[in-house]
């Protein structure tokens, strides 16, 4: 366990005034454990007091070793929630993890009738919000192999697509051999591929579209490396771009610049995202850029800080998290840049180096 | 929107009382509309009164077709957990999504503070338990793939393992290749192949273990097809089996083939669990069948009913589950036998159709 983890966390649930702090996320336990543990719809809980961690965790996933805290192993037939209840004492306020699942919250809520219970989650998020020096190492490792792959999967598409009908599916497949050619075997998401207008769709699901000659491409991706997630997107023209398309990714490379620009301890994340905001809206095709700016990663693809329009976080170092303008016009294109940033003392390591300026494959 | 699920979820809000129903699994949604969203960590909701059913989703998944009912949608600007909690009006018992996140259900308690919360799945799992004909008829088809699969990849291992050093991970692949060609591109789960000892561990991940003459293998693989997922264990040897594996196997084939027998409506699901584990208990191996004999099954891959000791339920036409019982000997050899099956007027029909009489390769 790490203790230096626990001990900010337990800062953290003093500052909230939780007694107890029920730690349910895989990736939280990873954060804390070093573990990889999956348990599916079985109960797995890290149960924190200012005193005690315990860990509740199925007799089906047995622990290979010590895991320096005490472990309560439960069987299908046994009431887990029952054994988890009895390990809360007499508290008052309980914090419990986010994405718990409901039926469980219910289940302690029944069992606990007296106690206040919240979402415990900033505890464990504000503590896993700025990256020590371990995880950013790692984070660093995840994207660097992340641009091998783009670099390869672009090297791919520009040899294959002119001898065969190149289907969205194909480079997917291929997004995930170069991954497990380089030992990465897990994803952080399913890789999107986009060919033509399906790029209008920011979460398109790949299909068996074909790639056809001067038609866009948008390609994102990110693998886990050591726990840690990349996230990359490029979008690049295979053929000759039209002036149109041009126009659209000049404006997207200038927003994402312009965001990184931006990065650095003290600044307000929603000005990090109205720099980017603000070269689309200028340029006449704000309503085009539908989502926010970025998202932070780490251990999950998706965590804290939250880059967007209405996020008061302010900028500190060891936050991580992506810079990814984007411009769909439905039917026709779209274009989307993304990075992986960690703030530093005075701005900003950017984690990716594949080339942004527009290329034609 | 499949109105006839619809009504049935309805019967079952008025059996338990519910005066409204929040449905946010992807998998309930998919049941109710056949569309496929996985919208992350953003709020994903239909509201369903007696009167009235919506669909409140994120503006970034725009619906391709008229599912034939209102549809709300929300920025990430937008505070999407208000407009829902809008929707409801003056409910007493407001019934929630088993696996809703937490911090959803506890703003909506805020925001509804005098009605009483429930678990509300039951509302919908009940009615999901028994596939109707549309559903058996995916079942039936993911199944006959999946036969096929488990035939190709037992064909791959015996080719492949005598002329180079073959990993699970390698077997792995070949599985999620076999299954992309056969146009299966969503697994029910990891697949999981466990070589020598690591079939001992009931939820081993693959790793780098080459396969040695003289071997046990488990493998346990299911793939979704239009929606609906297979899961199917085979054990086999890879070689000359020892006695105590013989023995053993045996005695799991015999207790699969009892529960199997045991199968037909009016039969508690707890009878079907003791069918299998007497056999193992009588043999003396009780201790080393640690988990429940199967699991219901369906969108999702562990659904209702639960067919293990504790389970109260009476076994009714059209349930889908596994029969799957196994023996675990830590750090020696680990054999469990996995077929679906679905009830029928008389008895059950089993879905798999791979060999399981003890098999060398």
């Amino acid at each position: 366990m790490n203790l230096d983890r626990l001990t900010r966390i337990r800062e953290q649930m003093q500052r909230f005034n939780y007694d107890h702090l029920i730690i349910t996320s895989p990736d939280s336990i990873f954060y804390l454990l070093d573990v990889e543990i999956h348990p599916g719809e079985r109960l797995l809980a890290l149960s924190v007091s200012k005193t005690s961690c315990k860990l509740f965790i199925s007799a089906l996933f047995p622990m290979q070793n010590d895991l320096g805290l005490p472990v309560i192993y439960f069987k299908d037939t046994d009431d887990s929630l029952k054994l988890l209840a009895d390990d809360i004492q007499s508290a008052h306020v309980i914090g419990v993890d986010k994405n718990w699942q409901s039926h469980f919250l219910l289940t302690l809520m029944k069992a606990h009738p007296k106690s206040h219970f919240e979402n415990g989650s900033p505890a464990v998020d504000n503590v896993r919000l700025c990256k020590d020096a371990i995880e950013s190492e790692r984070m660093i490792k995840a994207s660097l192999i992340n641009d091998q792959v783009m670099t390869e999967v672009m090297q791919f598409i520009k040899e294959e697509a002119p001898l065969r009908p190149l289907t969205e599916r194909d480079v997917q497949k291929k997004v995930v051999e170069i991954n497990s050619k380089l030992g990465v075997y897990e994803m952080s998401f399913t890789p999107t591929v986009c060919f033509g207008a399906n790029g209008a769709e920011p979460h398109h699901d790949c299909d068996d579209t074909i790639l056809a000659l001067n038609q866009p491409v948008v390609i994102d991706i990110g693998g886990r490396v050591d726990g840690y997630c990349s996230d990359m997107t490029r979008s690049f023209y295979y053929g000759e771009p039209t002036d149109k398309y041009a126009e659209v990714y000049a404006l997207v490379l200038e927003a994402n610049l312009k965001a990184i620009a931006k990065v650095k301890p003290g600044v307000l994340l929603s000005d990090i995202d109205n720099a980017a905001r603000e070269v689309i809206e200028a340029a006449g095709y704000g309503a085009y850029f539908t989502h926010r700016t970025g998202h932070g990663i780490g251990i999950n693809v998706h965590e804290f800080p939250d880059v967007s329009g209405g996020s008061a976080t302010i900028c500190e170092i060891g936050m991580t998290f992506s810079i990814e303008p984007g411009i769909y016009l439905l039917g026709e294109l779209g274009v989307r840049i993304e990075d992986l940033v960690i703030v530093t003392e005075d701005g900003c390591d950017v984690l990716n180096h594949v080339v942004k300026t527009l290329t034609q494959l």
